[in-house]
């Protein structure tokens, strides 16, 4: 084996040989042109590495058999924070930017045209992997109008693929804790419901991968234990007078989905919903910073758009931006429209206090982690 | 002179001993309840310290004398950069609050009721002080509502005061430096136009206070230069096909002003550019600087207030707070407004590339700060 | 139940009228003064913060029948992690201190005579509360030497009782899962081993507290398996030529211990070894976390330590700090030694490559977590 | 001209193809290594940048009519922020690191060798060219050791050169305000004792360079006015009776230096000093930030490197790095030397009390750029 040089390991001849100005090749050198390319060369970089790890772990979700007290699933969590970390970091980087001021950026931005930030395909394709679909971007075809074809097809089979949110989904559904829904009132059979509450993000889902996802015995328990009324009846009396239309929004969410935005399946919201109640159980300790990671990760990406907004204000103003875009005002909208895990952030309205919470068999405390001689106050942790 | 002892001189016997939990006293002692009320004692804590900058940059700004070069214009540049750090790290502080999970909110929340954030007085106070006026804010009457009579007289009053925006506007318009407007087309007199472009901010100012600002004789000479018409030929011919309309934007801003909106008056904003385009020069050095920190302090005020929206998002969801509010929707709108300088912000739209700025004649030159024998190229430095 | 009023709840008249400026009495108003004043408040209001969670943390630590899974482990894992949050933050803050120019503080300083910072009691205390011994502290009687008897009282009764890291210690040593030392060679016998072992951190322990942590079956098996020599035999292997004398430092750290510096024990040493090695395994998972955790939290300790001696530095150069002390060098003495987890940081030493780690029993991996269904690589995870 | 498309001006088919995992090569993929190479060729990118920052600021400095209140020094001290703030994002860049445990580090590292940081020559190339000598380096010899002739030449050259440090120091020297030094008693010439006092840095430069610097008529003005025995006496009189011996280390500084180690000329000293005390004035106010400027620089590459240890610490405990450096020790004993504004810093020594400030002349007051009407307090400002 040959020894590994530094340099030649990092591959800095390219890395550091790739910045090219065009304003020297106008004549007119300005300093800051070699800021501008430097730090979005180190964002699309931090990008790649992003990807690395977004992959990593949508083959890791991917598994049928991700066991929720895994070693594998630990690995999930741990990267989905390197990712928050990663995102940190990209949120300060903006200080950088922003020490170049708007004079100094007129001093070479008409050259440019009609390059832009919009045609940074990693951070679309980014969105795309963790859940993002074309259906709910802001100006749709816009995003990918100033993309390269090819760079649009990666983009396109992330959206048509299983994204991290799916298959968050998924895992969600086949949490062998939750409990079972409570009885459908009337006749309809428990099959139906099941179908029903299973279909949300998968309503486009080609029948075979339904099929796939359904016919597995349910990780719902079907014993007597209605733990669902008992919870709702918990929730309704949690609620001040003026709250009491999130009764509604209560079924909607967790049984009947009769819209067909939702991401999340009523299933998995149950499911989800349980492991936040129950987190102090060793089997959701796991499970519960999984739904953390992907909160955070929302919100660096949620403030991440919004420096990079008033940045972009800052620089150009009401100017209309080197790739056309109107600057502020697309971005402002697609901020405000583009949280990847939103339905997860609202379970929070359905929380109550911990000292309400329903008592869990004993059976399913077993399961949970606990043996009978533990005594564990109901939800206990933290 | 006694000596002095740090734990009497902090008072650290009052500071460490105003923590009384609520949930101590219903005995259901909430582990969390400590952290939530430290941190809002820091939170206030460091608004006393704002304020304390603030009240001292406003008092600076009052005096009518006072020198774009002077040390005391240094001070408040210092001190609103201070003011700035000091939101930075209120921002960073919010991460604290996010390890306090709902569950762990849920203990004790109610108990609290109907206390809440809404109740700081100090930040809305802040917010008046800097220039936020009653007109400009989201749900006017409901923000104020929950306070007690005290600290609303506090904030009135200084709604009613000159605020540090009014002032800098007052500041901008005596600028000695920048360029008169170009000559009224048709009979209007100088002095009408004067008149008029003075008012923004006056609106509602009594007389008196007009008439003194407007009486000394205007600091913009009155020279054959027609520095205006030039400056606008030069931005008209940089605007894209696309962009045309900027022009009546740019004629509205400096010139006409027909709305009634506005916070900076045509004169003041025009000072204002004209610090912007030629920085580079002694004397508008430290008058960039302050333009600059004010941009700062508002995108600090504007990231606290998108971290907070998305802080209180995770705590509550769709919950109502425990003042009543609708949460995230009120803060989301009032965020999306309170911006108080977004006026200095979108002068960046009229900014056009050094190359093209109109040269100084020489006089102008020397008055701003360079003896003839400096060859300073037209709007140099950074 | 009355209601609760905001600016009651957090005692804001008290906060907010604690401020008494010095510089005032003396007729020669200092601005910055405030400043310092509420900077030293806010970081006493997170010091008794940090308290708060370090108490709950080691009366959690301190139940006999702690368990590896639980709840109450998950919440100390969180607390620690908090109190890294709130470290970090307090680092930040040094960005306010510091836009407090050196000559803004001699405006003031020398009115301040003898307070200083050495006088904050509750750091001191926290270090002791954490594991941080007097006999470890540099300069020893100094540190103490400007406090009040009351607050001495309180760094002694903390330095006297179980810290933190001692309790860690306990926790390590009972934990029921790392394999049992090589067989004594010659005829020693295992108890007197056992005893050895275990007295580390308890050298100066009373009698009654050594036996009670002795006494319990320990919870290392004592089967045939020798984990111990296999694994020395594959660290032997990984040492590059002039790493040697790290095996030295190996049988040192995890066998004899002929030294009496060590906070930690040998057999905790090696509960925290193989709780790094085997990390991916589920019972394992928290206790990984909480020795990550107070890394971290050294780790920021440290940071707080290095940027405090900066600003010092900066502020004062080579003067005598208001309270006599040399200023720089001996803060720069104490941060170079006031690692208080520096014990369990060193174990990184002894880490072998995840490949050549020793495949465990079926019946130990079980204990673990795992049934024998589930195919673990071993050491898998992240 | 022909457009121009993100994807191709960033290069980042380049940028994104440079990543080549040794672990691959060894059939042994490891996760982590795309971070390691990743985090590395970030920190490289922004080393350039910062190259390409304090070349500039080279340049500038290196003008002989630099004059002190131009744009080109707004440039300087612009650009100098901009390396603090740069340097502060690498520093919490540190933060992804350490999501690296020291398992996965493992995983890869010894298929590195005898790759390591070591070999970044960037850095060191930026340490020289900023003005830290190779004779004040810890282990001379050694870190050089590892790198490439062409990369070491780079380094040579700019430790020959004239590095940042020594134009300031050139730059304070010729400072047109600052006060000559107090008459020298006895017989010995002006001449002579400027020529001593301007040799500091220059001991090692060859002759026809200190003739050129010292040629020039001095900027300090020879009038009767005795500044420095003034403020001197002032000095004396502010030190505590254990400060005594500050007033050799005085003399030492500001007029003798018997020791050939200063950086720093006496003459630069004096300068720096009065700058600091004289800040409020206008002329004096951009030379404040700029020396203000090298400290944050000196401060966050401090904090830099203080971090660095506790990673690789972290890390590779007291294993051996895989450079073959014994890691800890040899980074711990260079961030305690490499301060390579120390001289700036301790001139915080000698300050004293505002209202104790020598009051100057109206003459000086006048050439700092207040007219006698302007009634400025002695040393005004913040």
């Amino acid at each position: 084996m040959t020894d590994v040089h530094y340099h030649d390991y990092l591959q800095l001849d390219k890395i550091l040989n790739a910045q090219e100005l065009e304003s020297n090749k106008h004549n007119a050198s300005a300093h800051d042109e070699m800021l501008f390319i430097i730090i979005h060369q180190a964002y699309e970089l931090w990008f790649k590495q992003l990807h690395h790890e977004a992959d990593s772990v949508v083959a890791i979700m991917r598994k049928p058999s991700l066991n929720d007290n895994s070693p594998e699933l630990q690995t999930v969590v741990h990267r989905l924070n390197r990712i928050a970390t990663i995102l940190r970091v990209l949120v300060h980087q903006i200080d950088i930017m922003e020490t170049m001021t708007p004079m100094d950026f007129l001093d070479f931005r008409d050259m440019l045209r009609p390059a832009s930030g919009f045609q940074s395909w990693q951070f679309k394709l980014l969105e795309a992997k963790l859940g993002l679909k074309f259906e709910y971007r802001h100006g749709q075809e816009y995003y990918t109008s100033q993309l390269r074809q090819q760079h649009i097809d990666l983009i396109k089979a992330a959206e048509n693929g299983q994204s991290f949110l799916q298959l968050m989904n998924t895992w969600l559904e086949r949490m062998p804790f939750s409990p079972a829904p409570p009885p459908p009132k009337g006749g309809s059979s428990e099959a139906q419901s099941q179908l029903l509450e299973n279909t949300a993000i998968n309503k486009k889902t080609p029948k075979s991968e339904v099929s796939e996802q359904v016919s597995p015995p349910s990780g719902e328990p079907e014993g007597a234990w209605d733990f669902w009324s008992e919870y709702k009846e918990a929730y309704s009396n949690s609620l001040a007078e003026a709250e009491k239309n999130n009764l509604d929004f209560f079924n909607e969410v967790f049984f009947q989905q009769r819209e067909t935005h939702y991401t999340l399946s009523a299933k998995a919201n149950r499911a989800a919903l349980f492991i936040m109640l129950y987190r102090g159980y060793p089997m959701l300790q796991q499970p519960f910073q999984l739904l953390n990671s992907v909160l955070e990760i929302d919100e660096q990406l949620s403030t991440w758009r919004h420096r990079h907004i008033n940045m972009v204000h800052r620089m150009i103003g009401t100017r209309i931006g080197t790739g056309g875009s109107s600057g502020k005002n697309y971005l402002k909208a697609a901020a405000d429209k583009h949280y990847i895990f939103k339905e997860v952030a609202q379970l929070t309205s359905f929380l109550i206090e911990r000292r309400k919470l329903p008592q869990l068999p004993k059976e399913v405390e077993k399961k949970l982690g606990f043996a009978s001689s533990s005594p564990l106050p109901p939800g206990g942790g933290t």
